[in-house]
Order: C-alpha cells, then sequence, then structure tokens
C-alpha cells in the first residue's frame, strides 16, 4: 500500500483556498498601505476591504445595520462578547448569571471559569446521550439574573447541531442576550443570523479554508459591547488595532467560497463522510457518535472499542493521515475526550475517540485510502490491545 | 516633474520585507496543519516556528526563561499588560494606581481611560518642550499605591526617544512593575530588554516590515499576567487561539531582518532623513520637532507655518508621496496633533504638523524627489494661505 497524505482533521484548522491565497497576494508587498492613512497607499486598500467585508455580511445574512468587526480568532471574539457583556452588566451584579453547555470550546469555557472567580454565576448545561442539546433545558435554566447565553451553534468534536433557532426564539422571549460560537458551522451548513435571532456569533476563518489569525463577532444593530481592544478609532471605535488586509481580503473570499460550496459540502462532502462512516460501521464494535442526519456533513466522531485514541492517532499518522483525538485546542493532554464523557460514555470508550473530519478538497481517492488505512490499523491495534 | 510613488509613511505601516514573505509562503496552502495537532500536518510546522522564536528573542535579548507570546498586535499586547494588571492587582484597590504619559498611542490612552472609569487611578505625566519626558518626573510620581508605569520608547510623531533604561532602574529600586511600547523603536535602535529593565514590552510586526495583524509581548520570567484570551492551552495557557503560522514565520524574519540592518538604519536611513530634514529647514519658518539626537533615525515631525497638515498631505499625495499628519490610528479626526499641543505648540502651529517617517527600503532618488515636492507645494499653499 503506498503511503499518501490524506488531510482528515479540518476541524481543527483547514488549508487556506487557493483562490483567497491568490486574492490576498498583493496587500503584501505592493498594496501595503494603513487602511485607516488618508494617502493613495492606505485609501487603494479600501475597495477590497469593502468587498471583503460585502462577502463576510452576505455569508451570515448580516444586515447593512449590523456589526461583523473583524477579530484574529474565535477565541478573541468569544472572549471579547463574555468579558464585554461582565463589564457591560455582570459586574453592577443585577443580573449575575451565564447560561452555557458543558462541551463548549475552551475559549468560552475558561472564559466561563474566569468570569465565576468574578463573582459570576454559570450554568453548564449537560448534553444528552445522542449528543444533543435540548433547547428547553436552555428556557428552564434561565432566571430573572440571567444576562446572556452561550451555545456553539455545531460541536467540534462529533459535528452535532444544536438547536440555535429553538434557543435564539427562546432568548428572544425571555429578553436575555444570545451568542453563538459557530466555528464549526460556517462553511458546513447555512448560517443565518436572522432566522437564528442571534445577538453576536463568533467565527473563526481558519475553520473554513481562510487563514489562521483572522476571525470575526457579529453584533446585532445597536447592542454596546465593552470592548476587549480599546486604542484608536479601528472598526468605529469597536476593536482597535491597524487591519490585516490580506486576511481580510482572504476572509471575504472563503467566505464567498463556503456559500458557493454549501451545496457541495451538503452532498458530495457528506456522501464521502458517509462512505468512510459506512465503511468504519461494518467494524465490529465500533460506534459513531451522533445521528447523521443531526450533524454537520463532515464529521465523524467514532469511538473504536479496544484501541486507545492516541496509538490509533499515531497508526494513522504512519501512513500520512491526519485525524484528531479530539480538539487541537486540548490536544496535548490526554485526557479522555470530553465530548465522550458528557455523553455518557464509560471511561474505556471515552478514550477510544478518534475526530475524522473532511474538507471540500479531499477526493474519493482519498478517503478509499483512508478506509484501508483504518481497517488495517484496527485489526493491528486490536491484536495488540489488552482490553479486546 | 514626472510623479513616482514614494512611501514616506512607516511609523503608520510598512511594507512586508520580501524575505519574510517567501519564507511563510509554503505555510498557507502546503504545510497548514493547526501547530497543536500531534500528527505529522501539525508537527512540520514546529521547526519554522522555533527558529522565528529564536529571531524574536535574539532580537530583543530575551532569556530564555522570559516569555514572548505572540498577539495580534500591540494594542493587543498593550490592552493585555493594563488589564491584566488590573485583574492581577488593581481590583483589588491595594494599589490602585497607574503612570504614563500625556503622549501614548491610543491603546494605552483609551485602555488608561477605560481603567479609571473602573476606579483606578492614572498619572499621564506631560512631555517638556523639547519632547522628551524627563525620568525624574516618573520617579516623582511614584506613590505606594503605584502598580505600574508604562512609558513608550520611542515616540510615534516625533520619533523621540524616551529614558527608558533610567525609568526601568527607578521600577526597578522602587519595585513599580515597568511596561514599554516598544513599537515604534524596534528596527529602529537597538532595544535590549535586560539593560532597560523592563517587565513587559510590546511590539508590534507590522512597524518592522512583518505583517499587519501580528505582534508579540515580552513577559519577564515569573511574572504573573492575567490573560487578555482565556481559552485553550496554547502558548503555555498565556494567549489561547490557533498560531498563525505564517505571519509567525515572517515576524521571526522581520526581526532577524530589523537586527541585521540596524547598522544600516543608524547610518543610511538616517543619513537620508537628516537630508531631508535639511532641505526643509532651508526654507524659512519650518521647524523639526526634537534635535536628531533624540530622535530614532527614519523620523521627522516638521511644521510649516501657514501651511494647514491636511492641505499639505493632499498636495503631497497628489504627487504621490505618502506621509501623515500623525499617528495613521487617529486620521479621521482632524483635531489638533496631540504631541504638537503637549510640546505646548501653538494653535496654528499644531496645525501644521507632518510627518514624515522613512524606511529601509527607501532611496536617495526617492528623497530628492520628494525634496523637490515640498518645495514646490510650501510655495504654492503658502501663496494661497490666509495666514501667512
Amino acid at each position: 500500500m503506498e503511503s499518501k497524505k490524506v488531510y482528515l482533521d479540518n476541524n481543527a484548522t483547514t488549508m487556506l483556498d487557493p483562490q483567497a491565497k491568490e486574492l490576498m497576494e498583493s496587500y503584501f508587498c505592493q498594496k501595503y498601505g494603513n487602511p485607516n492613512s488618508l494617502h493613495s497607499f492606505g485609501t487603494e486598500t479600501h475597495i477590497a476591504i469593502r468587498e471583503a467585508f460585502n462577502h463576510l455580511y452576505e455569508g451570515i445574512n448580516a444586515h447593512d445595520e449590523d456589526d461583523i468587526i473583524i477579530t484574529s480568532c474565535a477565541t478573541e471574539s468569544n472572549n471579547w462578547v463574555l468579558k464585554g457583556v461582565y463589564f457591560d452588566t455582570l459586574r453592577f451584579g443585577e443580573k449575575n448569571h451565564i447560561i452555557t453547555t458543558q462541551v463548549e470550546h475552551p475559549a468560552i469555557r475558561s472564559t466561563c471559569q474566569f468570569l465565576e472567580s468574578l463573582g459570576v454565576e454559570v450554568t453548564y448545561l449537560p448534553i444528552g446521550e445522542n449528543g444533543t442539546l435540548d433547547a428547553s433545558a436552555v428556557e428552564n435554566a434561565i432566571t430573572d439574573k440571567t444576562a446572556l447565553v452561550s451555545v456553539m451553534w455545531a460541536n467540534n468534536e462529533t459535528g452535532i447541531i444544536f438547536p440555535i433557532q429553538e434557543i435564539g426564539a427562546i432568548c428572544k422571549k425571555k429578553g436575555v442576550l444570545f451568542h453563538t460560537d459557530a466555528v464549526q458551522a460556517i462553511g458546513k451548513i447555512p448560517v443565518d443570523v436572522q432566522k437564528a435571532q442571534v445577538d453576536f456569533l463568533s467565527f473563526s476563518g481558519h475553520k473554513f479554508h481562510a487563514p489562521k489569525g483572522i476571525g470575526g463577532l457579529y453584533i446585532r444593530k445597536d447592542i454596546k459591547l465593552t470592548p476587549l481592544f480599546h486604542g484608536g478609532e479601528h472598526m468605529g471605535g469597536k476593536r482597535s488595532g491597524t487591519l490585516n488586509v490580506p486576511y481580510i481580503v482572504a476572509l471575504g473570499e472563503a467566505m464567498r467560497q463556503a456559500s458557493l460550496h454549501l451545496d457541495f459540502e451538503r452532498n458530495n462532502v457528506r456522501h464521502l463522510r458517509d462512505r468512510l462512516e459506512d465503511a468504519l460501521l461494518e467494524i465490529p464494535d465500533v460506534f459513531v457518535i451522533g445521528e447523521r442526519a443531526l450533524r454537520v456533513p463532515n464529521t465523524i466522531l467514532v469511538s473504536i472499542r479496544g484501541v486507545e485514541g492516541e496509538a490509533m492517532l499515531w497508526d494513522l499518522n504512519k501512513y500520512g493521515i491526519a485525524c484528531s483525538t479530539g480538539s487541537a485546542c486540548a490536544s496535548e493532554d490526554l485526557e479522555a475526550n470530553p465530548v465522550m464523557s458528557a455523553i455518557g460514555a464509560d471511561k474505556e470508550l471515552a478514550h477510544t475517540a478518534i475526530r475524522i473530519s473532511l474538507s471540500r478538497f479531499n477526493t474519493k481517492e482519498e478517503i478509499d485510502y483512508a478506509m484501508e488505512v483504518f481497517k488495517k490499523s484496527i485489526a493491528r491495534l486490536r491484536s495488540i490491545s489488552s482490553s479486546y
């Protein structure tokens, strides 16, 4: 079996879209002016920036009066929302409660823990055994002290889509601010901030083929949010710092491409994902977390009884296949996969999770190669397993 | 006179160094893995990242045990230091005082104003008529309530270098944390965190030919600083967010080039700057702020009596020359230049400031062309001036 390089870790990060790369090229060494400068070196960047913003607004169906603020990553966006609401509301104590889930990205969970150290109360809702969240659990958790609900749009580990539209309606009804971390949804399924009635939405470029180091925060019109970066007048004073022109251009193009490829994602990427998933499920004692219909089209969280996740990962890597045992943001600790634990998997099974995440750049040949490697590796690792 | 494009606004932003661009190229569409991933797509980025960090450590003489944390810009670094010290110390009230200057970048001034709204006391030290800051003024302002001194290394408008080494010694003696915003010093003059005895140092890549959207914060060893970005374990949990691999590679190379070119900056860039400055000073009623010996080698803040700064800027722009009336971070408001006001310039003169800032990429031909344009524009604008 000839070794190939197959990248199946697109929930960790993605390749930059070559068209986005091409578009941003000239903003490094030719059109390098600061967009805030008044001279032509500055102003010659404006058209491309405006176009990029148009793509971003269209991509999530933001209204002209809403804000989309460029940030350096979704971690920044998530910190900004939580800490902004802290400074705007929570610190005064009249409302001192945040509702989130047990399976949010560390950027939400760690920030919530920090706010707890400042006296904020946080409810971490559990997910069910099927990996989903019940919107009524959010409704039941809301009290008259609740300032903010923060629930991810799709889970990074399982790909399971949360009932954002229902939660949005509940928050609207109850008069509570609603934030969603949509990092794992954009480019995979339609994301519409109007339908979802969200007040804040975080996104990260590098999860949909824009570069690493750029993201954004959608803020519904007329909602005040204390800045995380105070400073100059950039972005209307909402987020200071010189604009990263090349990456903004790439981000806009990546969003445009993501929108254009939603059907491709729903059909072709899903088809390849299902092909691989079907092959895995033919192997005995292999489990996939979450119903297919509830998941984004590119993700499989698979549990292979008797095969420790890390061992599987190394075997795959030896054959050039990149997967993960969970979030890359927590890859260095060898604890059980937190989502697996949250859905109530036993401890042994929780250590067997492997996350496979495709992109539109994967081919049928790559998937067929991966199928073969998985089969051989599982057989090999089980043959030396002490628990199988 | 044939029109050229001459970029003389390098204190606003710089062109990306072509060698830095070349080095980062392959990390967009080929070696695009997340450095935190365990597979080869992730680990193949590690050598280049390590090399970049080596250049950064060498560039400012950081010790191995010190931290240099990558941020998205100096605005982030500056916000982080001030808000981190707020959460670590100031909010408890035992120490509740920050000392800074009236001429810091908006990222410091606005953040200080925000902290004032939270009950922190801030002393904004004035600068003298020569544009400099007296270290003894810092010493006299320190009380037993002072937690932090934050003074920029070199001023962005005038280029005047502040007595960082003296202030560092004072802060050390008094047991007060010392932060410097070194954005306008790096690449222009030697910056040595050990000699300066700073505890924190902010820098911005795009001011020394790295891309926009990346910067850093030096933190002396064993100094705790509450994160601005909570989240995953990136950067030892100090600053979460997926690493921007291409820009980190470019940042390291830009720092290496900056260090290599310090002599060129001190000699060649200074020579070109002085050539232009001499020509300007030959014109009657033209003033340059600050003694040359006290300034970084690339900067001229010039005041041309009778010529409104904005008008001059448009005339220069018409001939392809990019300058500014002051910081690009505050370019959209037409208020008097704040540094001009701080040094006590009369109101009319404060509106005549033009900042010229060179880089190592400027040529003698460009400077000679600029000299001609300046002469003609000054004559033309004075001929229609109501105040000259």
